[in-house]
């Protein structure tokens, strides 16, 4: 089974990360961009996911916040920098935990024999502000999000 | 007088300007906001600087291109990630020569003693964007709006 890698050098202010999904690309877009699949797979397992909002357009505002078990809530929120594609989802994000600190994602999906590499680059405005992030348990919630997807899209594709 | 700083790390896919001016921070923001200022400042000297849009709000798009003698233009366009205020002006800015290649900018206004420092980082979804950006003459340009921004304060508070 494919696996996600997650790239963040020392010293340089960015998260790279790339994962293979067995699914073609439009699959993978609509996941990312339809609101009543993002809640089913994006986060840590044992969070639930509800959106406030989520205009996918040129200047759209999203916003959506994650909840544990003891109700414990961690809002995040953005913008999208141009219309929206399965070439490249550009957005602002800022965690409502740190305000102040906004980091810039761009998501590219490329199809090659049917599968989907998704290459995901956030740009953050200091190696501290990275750090934080890698520091906060980010990497988990990665990969949970993209076991779960992995998992969503092969019921996709079954059913 | 106040001279303009530019760090631009090897390596590190990020552009650190600072300057002072003087002038309270509230006449600085207002020079970012107001597009009947912006104009008067903004870019080379040797250019024309015409605002297609400009929405100084969470979500707002702006456009705004520069035309040179012969006529070429450079047209750049984003959006603001959140309400800018003196404390942050936080937007994504992509030239559009150079489509898809995105950067995201935010600037600082601290006062003191009646001046106002400046702080403007700009972080790159790459270290070749970065570079390209610094190769394009960049440099020149935030020199000469940062002098035009100078005297335009001046001016402001003579009058």
């Amino acid at each position: 089974m494919s696996k996600t890698a997650i790239t963040a050098e020392p010293g340089v202010p960015m998260i790279i990360i790339t994962r293979e999904f067995d699914a073609p690309r439009d699959l993978v877009f609509r996941a990312h961009t339809d609101p009543d699949l993002l809640v089913r797979w994006l986060g840590p397992r044992d969070l639930t996911l509800t959106i406030d909002q989520y205009e996918v357009r040129n200047g759209g505002t999203w916003r959506y916040v994650n909840t544990d078990a003891e109700g414990n809530t961690y809002g995040f929120h953005g913008v999208f920098h141009g219309d929206p594609s399965p070439d490249a989802i550009v957005q602002t994000m800022e965690f409502e935990g740190a305000p102040g600190h906004v980091c810039l994602q761009t998501v590219t999906l490329a199809e090659r024999d049917g599968k989907t590499l998704l290459r995901a680059v956030s740009a953050f405005q200091s190696v501290q502000d990275r750090d934080a992030m890698v520091a906060s348990g980010m990497e988990r919630g990665v990969h949970d999000s993209h076991e779960r997807l992995a998992e969503l899209l092969a019921r996709q594709q079954a059913s």
